[in-house]
């Protein structure tokens, strides 16, 4: 009998989009729903990249651009790397994509083979295993916890590594703990992973957006660094989808093959714009809106802690916070389900992102609403939990 | 030892990019060239199409939709289907994609498993072969000719249909040939897939650019077909990269959290500039750009024949012409190369398009560049053949 693909099943819906549908719907019945449930910041586009948008779009940039972006895109991505990080990049390293997903998708589909295995974080981006699921690779979590700061380490690796594993992938800050592994830690997990003859990938989607300090990319390790990054978080450019894959040279030729095939090239209005998401005018606005980040951070976590939730690792940075809740004494889907239809507070359970027995007594905080909806969350979780 | 993925290796370069490559290092010396090897309409977007992506953009629509597209392009494009060919479709069973290869990725990882094989022409899109590949299917190339016009039949399925065989892609109008498969012979498909547990793919990208008579779309078949389409073609939204697919009511579900995975969403300014693409001053347009393909077809293909081409199936749709050259006495990548370097037109090479030995005898000339620049074409490749 005809079915689907076997692969169609295995990929789990994500619980987050359930808890939005049911957050909508009470909406759609009156009900005022503060969102920490969306992984996207809820600022605009920066007006400057926007005005490059338009422009391009009055001057007719409407047609495919190389498969790999405009070449001058590709080149402000590589004076990114120089200046921000002084990595030095050539952009012929630089594949342009739709979104993070389209990198994600690309990395995937040139280094492994069916049966091949990944180290990942659990819990970790919910898409990761997926990603791999699709090209029949495996993604295989690693829990981790408190103790490494909710990241892989050298150690674990070791660990972990069987005679299956190809490659490990790392998010950096992570998601849903926002916590950084310390680039000592990161040169030990590349050194291992090289001399097993894997590949490392290093998500770096959040990287501009760490609110203590600085951490150097993982571009300065070696170019057989396989990193990923995208416009849609710090530059604010979500639904523009447009990202980047930064690659070893040699894989560069078989990356276009592959976006050329997958998805002919990314958007040609989103490329012209984020040329502008680099100018130092839009910089600044980039740099208020993360100072607008750690404030909500300042407050939220603070406040999570006086109400009972634990923090066992203050993320340094993206704009979530994963707490614990067995103080409450409820799973974390019961939690999540009770908080939005009673308090009109929408976040997401920790079954989102990982098989961890510990995902079920975590729950992700996005502080992607304004500090003033923040403060009227607490207020809500307050009478909620001492009501 | 680390290497890339098998499917790196077996995915072809497309030769038309090297072509590209050529005639754009020609330009940049000077040449003048004239562009017939790119599958993309000359014509800029719509007026009312970029209008409304300028309003979305200044409105701040900048931020993810649902996966599956805004709920109001779905609808559009389920009244499109009402509208044009009588066919209804809920917007329910249409997700909205990165352009059609986004539609076709989300298709092939739905539907097939490793190892499963996908009936399709050869000659034909070349990408198609290379979806199936990277999921670990594989694309069998059914060799077809101007005996069948060029498409696959009722005959030729049941000859083809082998112990793997798990479906049938099928592009109508097709690319290289722009022939269309008559409606009854469709249908005759479609029985056979049906009745083998098969899945019958359909694309419909260049349905509209049918230039003689209509045709009625594989949707009206049943809900069982899955159809491809795309806004790159006779919407003129190339580079906005947004097509869509219509699948079976039971894989909707599937297909959205593969889409949420692997793309999260088709870009936003699109999608709202898309809704235009339905309205009546757009269809205007678009009519009058229809119009305009074929007439340079209809100065082309006598043209080329006088010069000694031989078109054994006139194409009905699309905006190519697959001409055999054998009367050259030269292989048809040979010729593409003198052809550009003697005379600057640049056209692609069979090979391109499918490995049946024709093949090599065959070029594809795409009429996306105006009429003028066509006629010069013809006379520059009149001089290089008569000269």
């Amino acid at each position: 009998m005809r079915g689907e693909a076997q692969r169609l099943r295995d990929i789990e819906p994500f619980r987050v989009m359930a808890i939005l549908a049911q957050a909508r719907a009470l909406e759609a019945a009156g009900r005022d729903i503060i969102h920490m449930e969306v992984g996207e910041p809820d600022f605009p586009t920066p007006e400057p990249i926007v005005a490059a948008g338009l422009a391009a779009l009055r001057a007719g940039q409407t047609r495919y651009t190389p498969a790999l972006g405009l070449p001058e895109l590709r080149e402000a991505i590589a004076r990114h790397y120089r200046d921000r990080h002084a990595a030095e990049v050539p952009a012929g390293r630089i594949a342009v994509t739709p979104g993070a997903s389209g990198a994600l998708l690309l990395a995937m589909a040139a280094l492994f083979d069916p049966g091949d295995e990944i180290l990942m974080a659990d819990p970790g981006y919910p898409c990761n295993p997926n990603f791999a699921r699709v090209f029949e690779a495996r993604g295989v979590g690693v829990a981790v916890g408190p103790e490494t700061d909710y990241q892989l380490t050298a150690g674990l690796v070791d660990q972990h590594w069987g005679p299956r594993t190809r490659g490990v992938l790392i998010a950096n800050p992570g998601n849903p703990t926002g916590t950084v592994i310390p680039f000592d830690e990161l040169r030990a997990i590349h050194a291992r992973v090289r001399a097993r003859g894997g590949w490392l990938i290093v998500d770096e989607i959040y990287h501009e957006l760490i609110h203590d300090g600085e951490e150097p990319s993982a571009s300065l390790l070696g170019e057989d660094v396989v990193v990923i990054n995208s416009f849609s978080k710090y530059f604010l450019m979500s639904g523009w989808r447009l990202g980047w894959l930064l690659a070893p040279p040699a894989l560069m030729a078989g990356i276009e093959r592959l976006a050329q095939n997958l998805f002919l090239a990314a958007p040609t209005v989103a490329q012209h714009a984020a040329l502008a998401a680099f100018l130092p005018e839009t910089r600044v606005i980039l740099e208020a809106r993360r100072h607008e980040l750690r404030e909500r951070r300042e407050y939220l976590l603070p406040a999570l802690e006086r109400l009972g939730f634990s923090l066992a690792a203050k993320p340094r940075g993206a704009f979530y916070a994963y707490a614990e809740i067995s103080r409450f004494g409820e799973d974390a889907e019961a939690f999540c389900a009770r908080l939005l239809h009673t308090a009109g507070v929408a976040i997401t359970p920790g079954a989102d992102f990982g098989r961890d027995a510990r995902a079920k007594r975590h729950v992700r905080f996005a502080y992607t609403t304004s500090l003033q909806r923040i403060e009227d969350a607490l207020q809500r979780l307050s009478s909620l939990l001492n009501g």
